[in-house]
C-alpha cells in the first residue's frame, strides 16, 4: 500500500523498531527502576535520551508530553498563572491565521484569548507576519498589557506553509513576548533548532512527524520558561506540577528513543523530500490539479484544488468514488468523503511512486 | 518471571492482545477513519467500546484519558471554571489522608488547595471516615462556601485499605458535594460501578488494572458533572476542551479496547484474588512479616513492615540485597533498595507461587 495521509506518514515507525516495542507493551512497561521522575529513568535509559534530544533541538530542557497540543496547554497554563494571574501580560496569546485547531482549544482551555493574525490571499494563503504588530499594538490598547505569548505554526498542517519566521521573532524580540513555534510537522522532518528558529518554546508530535508510536510529543523550552512551566510542587518537591510530576509512563516513550537514531538521519534527507514533493506538485499541475499554499512549495504537506474530482462525484453520485478508486489502486489516506479539494503528504514517496498516483490521478479524471 | 510490582500486576497485556496491537504501532494509526471525535471513531470500532464501558460502569458519559491523574486534573480544572471561579465553591478538594500523590498534584495544578482526612493508628492506617464532616465544616468556616469536592482512593495504592465508602459519599450527599473516586486499584479487579460506589465521577486507570499498554486511563461522569467536564468548545463546537478536542490517538486506547473482554472476565474472579492475598499474608505472618493496612486484607495490594530484612541489609552492607537475592529467584517487582517495608502485589500469583515466594522470604531471613 502506498500511504499519503497527511496525518500519518511521519509517524511511521520502521519494522526493527516494532518488533522491540513488543517487550514494552504492558503497562508501566519504562517504570521498573524509576526513582520518582520518567525523565531521569536509565534503565531504559530515557535520562540520556532526554540529554540527546536537548541538544539536538539546543534546548535548555526538554520535556516528554502526550501530544503537541498537551504541550502547547502546558506552556499556556503556566504562562497564565506566572505571568497573566501576576497581572503581567494580558490573558490574550497572539497566533497565526493558519493555526491548528488544537491550539486554539489549548488557549481556550487555558482560558486565554486567541487572536490569529490575517491570512494572505488566493491561492497561496500567506500569513501576514506584520500583523503580528498590530495584533499587538491592539492587545496593548485594549489591556495596556502586551500578550502572553506569540505562537507560529511552522510549517502549517494545512498548506504545508513556512512563513518568514525570521520576521516573527524580530518581533517577538522587540517587544519582549515569548514566541512559540509548534513544530508538529517540522521536528523529526526537518533539521533544525530553538536557535536557528529563535523560538523560545518548541513543540514537536512524536506521531505526526518523528517515526513514534502515540500519542507523544515533546515541549522544548529556554531557561526562562523552563522556570515557568516546569516549577516544582510545594508538596512534592521532586514533581512538575504542570507535568502532574510524570507523562507518558509507557511504550510512546519508548518508541521515540528506540526511533530517534533513524529520526536523526533521515532529516538529514530533507531536501529529497522537497524535490520528490516539488516533483509531484508540477505533474499533478499538468493534469490540471492545482496547488493551494506557497510556491515554490517547501513541504510535503500539500493541499489541492480539485473542483474535476467534485464534478465526477455529482456524476457519479458517489462522495466517496476518489477514495474507492485510490485504494483499489493500493493508495491509501485520502480523506473519505471530501472531493474539492485533495490533501495529502509525498514524505513516504519516491519518484516512482510519485508517478504513479499522479498516473491514478489521471486515469480516474478520464475515466470521469 | 514471577511478577509482584504492585504497579505493573494489573497491567500486564494478554499475549493474544499483544500480537494484535502490532499493527496499531504506528503514530495516529487509530485516526484513519476519524470524522473528529476520537469517541466516535467506529473503524476501530471506539465508539461502541466507550458505549459497553459506559454500560458497564453505569456512567452518564466515559471518556478515555492519558491517565489517571490526567483524569483526575480534567475534572478538577473543570470545577475550578464551573464552580469556583464562579463563586459557587471555595478553591479547596477533601480527599482521604491516604491518597496518591498524583491528585495532590492534579489539585495543585488545577489551583485548588487539598485538605487530607485524618488517618487512623498504627498497624492499620485506616482513614477516618467522618473527618470528611469536619473538614468540610472546616472549609465552610473559612470560605463561607463547601469544598469544590471530595475525592476517595479506594483502595489507597499503599496499604491496599478500602475505607467505608457508603460513610463517605452519605456525607457528600447530606452536604451536596460531588464525590469523586480513584479506583485506579479498583476498576478492572473488582466488579462495581458507579451507582454501587454513589460516586459522581469514578476514575480508572488501564495500565494499572485494566490490562493494558499505557498511558491511559478513564474518566466516567454521571450527568451533572458531564455538562462541567465535557463542555464544547466555543470556537470548535465538536470539539469537548477539557480533552483538548482528542486524548489517546494511539495504540493505548486499542490496548484497552482489546483488553476488555478479558478484563470483563478477569473481575469475577476476584474473590479467588482476595483469598489468594489473604493465604500470602498469613503465610508471611508466620515468618514474622507484619502487614501494615486493614485486616482481614481485601485487596492484592499489600505493606509489610520487615525490620528484619532491614537488619541483613545492615549486616551484609547492601541495601539491595533483597532485590537481588529474590531476582535470583525468578521474583522481580520488590522496590530495589527498600528493605524497612516491603510493598508488593499477589495479584498474578497462583497458590503455588504465593508458597514459592513465602519459601523464598523464608530461606532469604534463614541465610541471614
Amino acid at each position: 500500500m502506498i500511504l499519503v495521509d497527511p496525518l500519518r506518514t511521519g509517524g511511521a515507525v520502521p519494522d526493527e523498531v516494532k518488533k522491540r516495542l513488543l517487550e514494552f507493551v504492558d503497562g508501566y512497561s519504562v517504570c521498573a527502576y524509576c526513582q520518582g521522575d520518567l525523565h531521569k529513568i536509565t534503565k531504559p535509559n530515557i535520562k540520556s535520551f532526554i540529554e540527546e534530544l536537548r541538544e539536538w533541538l539546543k534546548a535548555y530542557e526538554v520535556r516528554l508530553t502526550h501530544g503537541a497540543r498537551e504541550s502547547f496547554f502546558a506552556l499556556f497554563f503556566a504562562l497564565y498563572k506566572s505571568r497573566v494571574k501576576e497581572g503581567k501580560a494580558a490573558p490574550v496569546i497572539i497566533a497565526d491565521g493558519n493555526t491548528h485547531y488544537s491550539l486554539e482549544l489549548a488557549a481556550e482551555r487555558a482560558m486565554f484569548d486567541l487572536i490569529k493574525t490575517k491570512v494572505g490571499a488566493y491561492p497561496e494563503y500567506k500569513i501576514i507576519e506584520e500583523d503580528y504588530e498590530d495584533k499587538i499594538l491592539g492587545v496593548k490598547k485594549k489591556y495596556g498589557l502586551l500578550p502572553a505569548l506569540l505562537a507560529i505554526t511552522y510549517p502549517d498542517g494545512h498548506y504545508g506553509n513556512f512563513s518568514d519566521i525570521k520576521k516573527i521573532s524580530k518581533i517577538a524580540k522587540d517587544y519582549n513576548i515569548p514566541i512559540m513555534v509548534n513544530g508538529a510537522y517540522l521536528i523529526g522532518r526537518v533539521k533544525t533548532d530553538m536557535e536557528e528558529l529563535n523560538a523560545d518554546a518548541l513543540v514537536a508530535s512524536g506521531h505526526k512527524s518523528m517515526a513514534s508510536s502515540g500519542p507523544i510529543g515533546l515541549l522544548a523550552l529556554n531557561e526562562e520558561l523552563s522556570k515557568d512551566v516546569l516549577k516544582k510542587s510545594k508538596l512534592h518537591g521532586d514533581k512538575e506540577v504542570e507535568l502532574l510530576g510524570c507523562t507518558v509512563r509507557g511504550l510512546p516513550a519508548i518508541s521515540l528513543m528506540l526511533s530517534f537514531p533513524y529520526v536523526k538521519k533521515r532529516v538529514e534527507k530533507w531536501e529529497e523530500k522537497v524535490e520528490i514533493a516539488r516533483y509531484f506538485i508540477n505533474k499533478a499541475g499538468e493534469l490540471g490539479l492545482k496547488l493551494l499554499g506557497e510556491r515554490p512549495h517547501n513541504h510535503d504537506l500539500m493541499l489541492f484544488e480539485t473542483p474535476q474530482f467534485y464534478e465526477i462525484s455529482i456524476k457519479r453520485k458517489d462522495r466517496f468514488f476518489l477514495y474507492k478508486e485510490l485504494k483499489k489502486r493500493g493508495i491509501i489516506g485520502i480523506k473519505p468523503g471530501i472531493t474539492k479539494v485533495v490533501k495529502l503528504s509525498t514524505y513516504l514517496l519516491n519518484r516512482e511512486e510519485a508517478d504513479f498516483v499522479v498516473s491514478s490521478f489521471k486515469e480516474i479524471l478520464e475515466e470521469g
